[in-house]
This record gives C-alpha cells, structure tokens and sequence, in this order.
C-alpha cells in the first residue's frame, strides 16, 4: 500500500474517517429537524463522495454546473437541482439530459428567464421543471420575498405548458460572513422564514410549491428549526474548513480536506520554510482574512493531519508556499527539513479542491486507499 | 466559423493580435538590450503560444511544473529550466526527463538539496545541471548575494560528478508589489546587480557560471540595462493582466486574455447584474485590491472586448459573478439583458487561465478561429 510520504507533491488528500463523521453528522441532525438532505455535488465533485452523502436521504442532489449533472446523472443519480440561474446559451444541454431522463430542475428569479425557459422548452418538446429562487440575504440573487414578481413568475411557470412551477429555493450565502453562532442562527430563520413565506404567498395564489428548499452549511448546522421547510441544500459540511471552522460550525479537527505538500527550503533568519504548494496547489481563497483568526492560506500541519502550533501558509507564489508562525514566533515547524511533508488545511474546500483532479484518500492514517477522481470544468 | 455569442459559458478567450503584439513588442525591447528571453510556460500553458515567444530567440524556456516541462518536452521544446526548487520525490521524475534527451534544469538554494540532487543523479548515473537561486529582493526563496552558501554551494555542483554548476538565477518577484514604475525600475536594477554580483564572486573562484538568468513581467519591461545578464525569463507579457496595467507596464486594451459569461440576471434596486462567471471561472485573485484602482474580479468588458465604463465584478460566488459600478453609479452595463455576454479581464492571467482548460482563439473580432489547450496540474 502507497503512504503519503511517497507521493508526487502537491496533492489532495481527503481523510474518508472524517468525511463519513461529518456526514453521519448533518445526517442526524436534519433526521431530528424533520427533513431531507440534497447534499450539494459542487464541493466533492466525486461521485462516491456524493452517494456517502446522499446515503439515508431522498436521493436528490445539488449541482452548480452542468458538467456536474452531466457526470452525477451519468453515475446514477437522477434527481438534480441546478442551482445556478441557467443562461440562455445552456438550456439546450439542459433540454438534452432531461430526454435522457434526469429529473433536472433549474431556477430563476425574473420574467425575462422565465420566458425564455418556457420557449426553449416548447422548441424542445419537454417540460422543464424551475424553482423561484428567493433572496434571503441580499448577497445575490433572487426575488425579495416581499416581491410582486414572485406570483408574476409563478403564474407563467404553472400556466405555461411547458414549464412545471416545483417550489422556492433560497440560499444564506451571507452566513459564510457572520461573526458569531448567534448571528448565524438569526440568518438562519431568515433563510427560513423567507423560503417559508414565498411558498405561503404561492399557495394562497392556488399555485403548487412543492418544494421549499433553503441551504448553505453554517446555516444547515444550525438553524433550529426548519418548520415549513421540505429540503436542505449544503455540501461544504463534508470536508469542511477553516472558514467553518472560524464561524464556529465545525473545528479543526473535523476538517476532511489538505493538501500535501514537500519542504523545499527555509529562509532562516525569517523562520521561513518554503514548500511546493503555492496558490495552484491552495487556491487564491483567503475565506479567514476578515475572522478573528487570519489562517493565511492554510494552517499547516505534519503528515498525520496534525496542527503543528500556528503554523500557517504566510504567502503564497505560483508553486511557492511560504510557511511561518501567525504569531510572529518562529518555533513551530523549525523540525522541518529539506523533502520533509506536511498538511494543510484550505480555507475554503472548494476552492482548494477545485485546483486538483483527484483525491487520495486515507483513513485516519497515512495509507492511501484509493485515488477518486473529481469532475471540473462547465 | 463560430462566432463568441453561440459558445457556452463562462470560457476563456484569447486575443491573438494582443498576444502577438505583446510577444513583438518584448522581443524588440530584449533584441535593443541584447538579452535572450528564456519565455515562463506558466501563464500560456500551451505549445502554440510559446512557440510564438521563443520565435527568434535561443528556443530555451522556464517551467514552473514537471507537467509542463513534459507537455513541452512532448512538443518539442527540449531547453527548460524548472524555476521552483525541486521537491526530493520529483528527483527521479526529473532524471526521468533527462534520460529522454531533455536538457532540464533544477534551481537550488541550500546544501541540503545539492546533496540530495548529487545522490539521485548518481543513483540515476546521470549529470543534473543546476542553477543556484539568488534572493534579490527578500520576497521568497534563494541565497542572499553576500552569503557565504553561494560558494559552498557552487563549489559543491562544480565538484560533484553528478551535478553540473550551470550558473545563477533570480527572481523580483516583489515588483507585482510596487506602486510605480520608478520602483519597479528600481527592483529591476536590483535584481540584475544581485545576479551578475553572484555570478561574478563565482568566477572570480574560479567556478563556471555561463548562465545569469533574471526576470519578472515587470523587471523585463523596465529594465534599463541588462549588462551582464544572459536571459530574462518572464511569462504574463504574453498576455498582460490588470495587475500589470495597475503597476504602469501596460495598458488595458494590451491584455489578451478574458473570460466570456453571461448574464443571468439583475438586482436592479442595487444597480447590479448578475453572471455565470463566479471565481471558478475568474479564479480567487484579488491582485489589484492592494493597487490605486481596485478591479474587484475583474474588469467588464462588451463582447467585442471594450470596456463597460467602470463596469467591475465587484464580487463573486462559485459560479455567480455579481458586476457593479466602481464608482458606485450605476450607470453602465444596465442595457444588458438576460443572455447577453460579456468579457471580463482577469486581475491575473496566470491564476484565471488555470481555471480553464482551453482558449477560445479571436483575432480582434468575435470569430472564434482556433481551439487551443491548456496543460494543469502537476
């Protein structure tokens, strides 16, 4: 069996132990709050990763690209959410996997897609289901719960007869910014509350709303309750990071993802030790710059997934990782010579995963037991 | 032929009018200063578009990654110096290349790696030609000028039967960081003295150095003299990036490279429009946040490549781009209507371009008049 220390640096390692404690986690949780989970494909992008989590739970699942669905439905699943306001130029891929029999939904949030939609479903003589997406938050997109446009859509989406009106669909991507627990909480009733209240104003209208899907996972970890809710939608909760970490979802210790990378000097009136992973190998993501603990471009740790202090990537080049101490006292890591390896952590898994095409997994330990690959592109 | 607006979205786009002036336009600048380039394979990813940058010079170019420096070496390219330190488990992968013909070069910085290069070259029965690297202005790896390890260092490959002393190499890679064009003038002296005074202490003990290898987007547009340097290694010129027009070495209508999306949308109370280009596409870069003009992700540009005003990505989720107003009056781009395209130009062309895994080829128009690959990973 390969252990880590023989493997090409950089790489992704992807510690299964943890993700299946994470997922058996948010399992439990959404089992005692009464709903089903549409795990998110977006961070994983790996199909043996996503059936772990769609394990136990309706059997549907979220993508954020078409090259997503296009692989989830070609492993198997069939029951697909693209929650990405789909361009014009897409839909007739879109049309093309729903005859091949994906039960693809799409969403939007005007009249102008609305329209569109329905005449390139008419051109392709199919139905194509959409959810209302609804803002929450005011980070992106969406109708305001409050909107007049909200029934303007869901009237034209169950009249025309080649669109199904599925529900509504929100997403707190704000709570990825809260300072706090608590504010996460108050975010989450609002993503609630604003989902809920969209499908009332549906219903009262005699229109259909299914589905009310709401999601994002600081708020899937710890909203209280998600009463009127039929859905949740979350996919950073398999690997986390130390964005989660730092907003109080997860910690440290539950974080699935690192990144393998050798030593290859030190500057050492600096106490720097410099490695092969760089913002390539890391991403550019600097998700814990504005919390209270700044982790650079990861918190650095030995080959075991061990923290080593508060070491982290400092800088990052290209091919170049600059590890030093956060605390400006260069003690930890001083060990580490010229070949040595170490971990680290991202800040946010899927941009970290998103620079890689494959994982290696392990169990806890530093045996790889099996090499997944993950999907890219659009 | 396919024009821009029936491609899907988000896709890369390169100008190849810009990238040929570019490429003209260093090539004339390294001719009038008598210096060969050596082109970085880091930004383009891609043979069509080195083979441009090594017409007329002495066909030798830089890698950043043992990936390239075999795509390149499959294509052709035979002279490549590998510019990051190399990681004690990629050795046998670098004797790998040499045994194929390829005249491949390490750079290194302590004793600890000369050894451990002398050791797998022996064991390889190999020579490994080697470039010490030269910290010339603090920010990463490399031997300070005056340090006493350049001649141990130095003294060890020349001696060593395995290694070949091929000369010194450095990089300024702090001038992304300078805030003018007389600084980065500045950086480029620098780094040109740091180099030919390293060269000079190994000769002067009597040590080959045949190799004084110096450069940086910036240094090599700037540099005034280059007297005793024998290349300059530079890879963004290629394409230019809002990085480089925000530090004064090129203009906004000099950058080749810009991601193609669509708009899906708007939240039309906060004059913004919506994309499906999020930082998938663009990549987490945020190079000019630190500059006088702050690009957000990326500078908004109509579908033949022309600027949109102020028009930026002000912020940007996984595959959702939101595009405002710099200025914070809404004023451009508020025609756009669902489904229209736009073209972003990237803060940094090296960290977008690795998101894709192609160019979408233009000659100044919207025809799409080639399909060109790009290598990734490692």
């Amino acid at each position: 069996m390969v252990k880590l220390n023989a493997l090409e640096t950089p790489c992704l390692v992807l510690d299964w132990k943890r993700l299946t404690r994470n997922i058996a986690a948010l399992h439990k949780r959404m089992q005692r709050l009464g709903v089903n989970l549409r795990p998110h494909g977006k961070t994983a992008k790996n199909i043996e990763v996503v059936n772990l989590a769609i394990a136990g739970q309706d059997g549907g699942i979220t993508v954020s690209t078409l090259k997503e669905a296009e692989y989830y439905f070609a492993n198997g699943i069939e029951d697909l959410t693209y929650a990405v306001g789909a361009a014009p130029v897409k839909l007739n891929r879109i049309a093309a996997l729903i005859k091949k029999g994906a039960r693809l939904k799409v969403i939007l949030d005007s009249m102008d897609q609305a329209r569109i939609l329905a005449e390139r479903a008419q051109m392709n003589d199919i139905v194509i289901p959409a959810l209302i997406e609804i803002d929450s938050d005011g980070h992106r997109s969406g109708v305001r719960p409050d909107e007049p446009r909200l029934l303007e859509i869901g009237r034209f989406l169950h009249a025309s007869p080649h669109t199904e009106l599925q529900g509504v669909l929100t997403h707190a991507g704000a709570s990825y910014d809260c300072r706090s627990v608590k504010s996460i909480r108050v975010m989450a009733d609002k993503e609630r509350d604003a989902a809920v209240r969209c499908a009332d104003r549906l219903r009262r209208r005699d229109l259909p709303c299914p589905t009310v899907s709401v999601g994002s996972t600081p708020t899937a970890n710890l909203a209280r309750s998600l009463d009127g809710v039929t859905e949740v939608r979350a996919g950073v909760f398999m690997f986390y990071d130390l964005v989660m970490a730092g907003l109080g979802v997860c910690t440290v210790e539950d974080i699935a993802l690192s990144v393998l990378a050798s030593v290859i000097g030190h500057q050492k009136d600096k106490g720097w030790i410099i490695t092969d992973a760089g913002w390539m190998a890391l991403s550019r993501d600097r998700g814990t710059a504005s919390q209270a603990i700044d982790q650079g471009y990861g918190l650095v740790c030995d080959i075991n997934g061990c923290p080593l202090g508060n070491l982290v990537v400092s800088g990052a080049n290209q091919e170049h990782g600059i590890l030093a101490d956060r605390s400006g006292t260069p003690d930890h890591g001083q060990h580490l010579r010229v070949g040595d390896m170490v971990r680290i952590l991202p800040n946010h898994a899927c941009a970290t995963g998103a620079m890689h095409d494959r994982y290696h997994v392990v169990e806890g330990g530093i045996e790889v037991v099996a090499v997944l690959n993950r999907v890219s592109g659009w």
